[in-house]
């Protein structure tokens, strides 16, 4: 299949639009649409909350009649079933559309190509493929969701250029700049949950929501708390009830927390303490496609080990603090580098006075 | 002072040529000088080797009687003593140019200006400041030796994104790919000097010379070995005599090593090791513009602690290896950040798969 120079125009402007739900489809992809007639834009639509309409919706009532004959460019495969909302297949068809061009198919294996299929058993001239690399990254852990019943997770960390999170003795907050910690607020944003662990509330107490940047809803906020032994006087129990996965079966504890409205999870492992990939399954099944995880030396460690990571997005400081400062990831002692965890360096920065990598680890071979 | 654009693109020229001395000028700066008469340029010429004609010579011969009237662009103040060669600036008057720009005045306060003070003394219009930035940046080395009396130490090292070095076990040769390594090689070239630590000749057996990149003439190679540790059979000890930097007074080993070629500075500090400033001005002394430095934990930990360390280059293979490896620098446990030592990121890139950073350590608040 190719695409016209005009086929990628549209496709790149409904991206575009669908990035404008970044923050707000959850548990949803973010979708845009762009309906193109005879060379001029008619509708342009996007996805911006789980129960309204469709991008799809939004553009063909913006297109009203130039819908007919026109090609409708979306960034997802129409869905096919009534959801909360019905069918755009439908939709598309009830307007006379000519041609739908999706930039990806439905990325659920059990339903992929279904919408399409739809489309063309009315008649409809259909191609997938056009600019999907770019689509499959802006839902990324919608995709992750579908095909592996887990969210994307994304860890965070800032360190120094010397690989230290903290120095010796624990002090750790402010090592990278205001611009990086503005950044980092822009990912917990786009985030459906953000993730930490026990040690973090100890040390730093964080209120783990978005603060530095609009954020039209707030993440869910998870706590790995195994053995239960968050305070009551801890920030990141006050405002929204937050997630928290735990080992225990103290129920008194559970009683407390539930009493002031947090949900429990009990996914133990033999060890006592919370088997993480269960945990991803249970955040998958809630609807989480993209989870942000801001956690400590520890739990950074259990989840990279456990091949929980998807994603690690790096902050260094441009400075140096030394062999004794607390490293970023607790990791099994290696004997040979073959052993390391290597990365695919995805995207690299300066953010302010800092440096930003987007990475992924790859799979030992 | 201001420039023109016919200005700025005739020295951009000059500095481009005097970039071909990059490896070869020591102890001379890199040098280049265009000749432009009438909007036309009518010679060209950079400083190859110490002994040989300097950059405005070349392109006065290529100039002839064209230089007449002319402006000559030089990337550093014309000479005005007798060298190994004549003055240039006494060529630049016997030539009869009507102009000369310099992008920088002679580093060294005590002759800054007298070359420029010369031509005017003969008639000739005189400026400077143009691309001096550039200008001082290709001779940083000569600069630094100029100023402070020490080189430039460009120290190297390379590690994992969680700032390790080697693993536990010492396992550490081939973090980075071989395009890290090439360009390890190409800045080890332009240096005068190469120095290491006898726990890296221990450890790796060096030979730290040039190898994977072109290079005219090797660089000086230098071992700091305090008590005189390096075995005969040592790499390093092989090819040309090599300057070893101690605080041993053991005449037997001395002696061996002087029978065999090698020079020894002896530059003991209270503890019984290599006291590193007074190295650094003996290096000075000598000459040296650029120390490129290829060591070890401890040895890099030392200079950063001591102040040598003018500039970092730094290579970064994305990998983790966890917290039980070697770090990148010894340096001394801190309770608060303020005492961090704080980085200036000059540069930062991909180098195959690495990532590569030059910073420079900025002085403490």
């Amino acid at each position: 299949m190719t695409f016209s120079a005009a086929d990628h125009a549209a496709m790149a402007r409904a991206l575009q639009l669908a990035a404008r739900g970044l923050d707000t489809t959850s548990p949803n992809p973010r979708v845009g649409c762009v309906i193109v007639r005879d060379g001029v834009t008619v509708g342009e639509g996007w996805h911006a909350r789980a129960g309204e309409a469709h991008a799809e919706v939004h553009a063909l009532r913006q297109a009203g009649a130039a819908a007919r004959g026109a090609t409708a460019y979306v960034t997802l495969e129409p869905c096919s079933h009534f959801g909360r909302t019905p069918p755009c297949a439908d939709a598309l068809i009830e307007a006379g559309v000519a041609r739908v061009v999706a930039a990806m198919e439905d990325p659920n294996p059990l339903v992929a190509g279904r919408g399409l299929a739809r489309l063309r058993a009315s008649g409809i001239a259909t191609a997938h493929g056009l600019l999907a690399d770019a689509a499959h990254e802006l839902n990324i852990g919608f995709v992750s969701r579908m095909t592996r019943g887990r969210p994307w997770v994304r860890l965070k960390v800032a360190g120094t250029l010397d690989g230290k999170s903290a120095l010796d003795n624990g002090v750790s907050q402010w090592i990278t700049g205001p611009a990086a910690r503005r950044d980092g607020h822009r990912w917990r944003a786009r985030a459906c949950a953000v993730l930490t662990g026990i040690g973090t509330v100890r040390e730093d107490d964080p209120q783990l929501n978005v603060r530095d940047v609009p954020c039209a809803r707030q993440p869910l906020r998870i706590l790995v708390d195994a053995r239960l032994e968050v305070s009551a006087q801890a920030r990141i129990l006050r405002g929204e009830p937050i997630l928290i996965a735990t080992a225990s079966t103290d129920e008194a504890r559970i009683d407390a927390l539930r009493a002031a409205g947090h949900e429990l999870v009990c996914v133990p492992n033999a060890a006592g303490k919370v088997e993480l990939g269960a945990l991803l399954r249970v955040l998958g099944e809630r609807g989480l496609n993209e989870v942000h995880v801001e956690a400590g030396f520890k739990l950074n460690g259990s989840l990279m080990r456990e091949g929980c990571v998807d994603e690690l997005l790096i902050y260094l400081a441009p400075m140096l603090v030394g062999d004794a400062a607390q490293g970023l990831f607790n990791l099994p002692a290696l004997t040979r580098l073959e052993g390391a965890t290597r990365l695919d360096i995805r995207d690299l920065r300066r953010i302010g006075a800092d440096l930003r990598l987007i990475a992924r680890p790859l799979s030992k071979g």
